[in-house]
């Protein structure tokens, strides 16, 4: 893969700018041909049209919709190749059923996603976010009472969903002494108590972090009956997809007090993040960008660069989905 | 000490208005007739020699500076009970001389401090504060670039002390795969590399997190050269005590990129904050509140009362510096 000439170098079309484009975009361009609409002076659709016959290669990201009338226009895909951990973008059956091989991020975000939540949890509950613009406002000198923070030890916390993400963020909750359960469609081989419904775990539990995958199940599998079980020091976290929680209930109940506070690194229509949420002091918000740190960019280039050269020599893909 | 008349309860001269009276000032009231010059018409030198001669227990915070021309208005005094953990305001050797016993915070404040901590370094590295400011100004739907933040895991992490609160910091971040070593005055039974040195500490180190005791030692340890030695992309954290930092040199280094970051719950003009840090979004700024949450004042509450008892009934006081 090392032939400087470009049109030697197999053609990947490549959908959703990936953000990691911007950092690696030079080095991805030594190994393949990429296929950038927003380079062209062409509208996106005739693009496609132009390209669609005959490429074979597709890198997307989350924003991409990959369902069977996308789909059909490539007729000659055999790989798609996308940039997130999720895959709720994505019509995997009707890839499956076109021969079409998928690879994912697989777990390179899971330690930088799992990092993020306890940071989220640690501020919401220590109100760090908060004690910043406190400093930042000029209020420590005059003498302002700061509200008193809750302690991280201790506290119950219930995760949703016990994948690659849920066992690190336990396992680093545990060191603060916090008291771990899960919920999850199957019971695991750990120590913690399990829970088959999001409901009564939330009775169970101060704190839910929500870190499962989004599919036709979990889709607003957190709503208000579930915020009103958790109760009114409950605090939420999501890390995982935005429509995993029903966002205005969440809001309702964060306004009305029903729940204490929110870290929310994804929400329902992003990058639209609900007006109500800009002013209350008690969530921490952020742009979805728990998974986004300069080393899981750099592994993310390799693994993406890793599994289209493995397509490319007829080699098994690195992070396979489907691989038929 | 159940007796509900004021007049035959023992008396407690309180300076320095320890916060958590706000909280709990009617509780302790039952067990205590507090003499508060807050409340008094008398100007506070006027109150003390009021009280002077004959009070023979303190309540005092961390801003009390208990020095010897201080103690020599007390000539009854026996006991001084501090609601700090630090007893750097405090002329230890001649409490002793004086036969005046002192009890402090001990270790309770130690697991909220750590987790401070923690939430600081997390909050920098992964720009938790920052990126809330990016969502509340409405800069996401704007096709803003988010900067990449740095992982926690594979950080290595340099504990300036390892008393209480520098073992519980070590063991939260080693559940985040950082890698610890620490500066302490003696080599102490744990498997993390010791420096006698804080220079050749930071040398080795990517973050510093500052959790020894402020002391004439201590006072400006981290100058210039050390965090020189400790580069462009170092971190510094510090929950101690602001003295122990150079801060002008710190602002400097901040400003002129020497180091990347910091997360500074304390500094050295408490509530006054360097101008210069409060447009800075690398750092994260925190009024002194590390150690402040409501179950850490519940148990700051009862350890403070129970001092208190203890010296009225001649009893071990529960959380003694000197106990002559």
């Amino acid at each position: 893969m090392a032939e400087p000439n470009n049109k030697e170098l197999p053609e990947v079309i490549v959908l959703g700018i990936p953000w990691f484009l911007k950092f690696y975009g030079q080095q991805f361009s030594q190994n393949f041909k990429l296929l950038k609409p927003w380079e062209s002076s062409l509208p996106l659709e005739q693009f496609i049209t132009t390209h669609a016959q005959s490429v074979k290669a597709m890198l997307c990201s989350g924003g991409t919709r990959v369902n069977p009338s996308f789909l059909s226009q490539f007729p000659s895909l055999r790989v798609i190749v996308t940039t997130s951990a999720g895959l709720n973008h994505m019509d995997l059956s009707e890839c499956r059923r076109l021969g079409i091989s998928v690879a994912n991020a697989g777990t390179i975000f899971s330690e930088d996603v799992a990092d993020c939540a306890v940071g989220l949890l640690i501020d919401v509950l220590r109100k760090i976010t908060a004690a910043d613009g406190f400093v930042r406002n000029g209020l420590w000198p005059m003498n302002v009472v700061y509200p008193l923070s809750s302690k991280v030890g201790g506290r119950k916390v219930g995760l949703v969903g016990l994948g690659s993400i849920g066992l690190k963020v336990a396992k680093r909750l545990e060191a603060f002494g916090c008291i771990i359960s899960y919920q999850s469609r199957k019971k695991k081989p750990v120590p913690y108590p399990f829970y088959p419904d999001v409901h009564q775990l939330a009775t169970k539990c101060d704190v839910l972090v929500i870190c499962c995958a989004l599919t036709d199940q979990t889709r607003h599998l957190i709503n208000k009956e579930v915020l009103l079980a958790l109760g009114k020091e409950g605090i939420i976290i999501n890390i995982a997809r935005g429509p995993i929680i029903n966002e205005m209930e969440l809001v309702q109940c964060l306004m009305q007090g029903e729940i204490a506070g929110a870290g929310l690194d994804v929400f329902e229509n992003e990058p639209n993040v609900p007006e109500e949420l800009l002013s209350l002091d008690n969530v921490v918000l952020s742009p979805h960008v728990a998974y986004l740190t300069e080393e899981s960019f750099q592994d993310l280039y390799e693994l993406m660069s890793g599994n289209l050269e493995a397509f490319f020599f007829n080699k098994p893909l690195l992070s396979p989905v489907l691989d038929d």
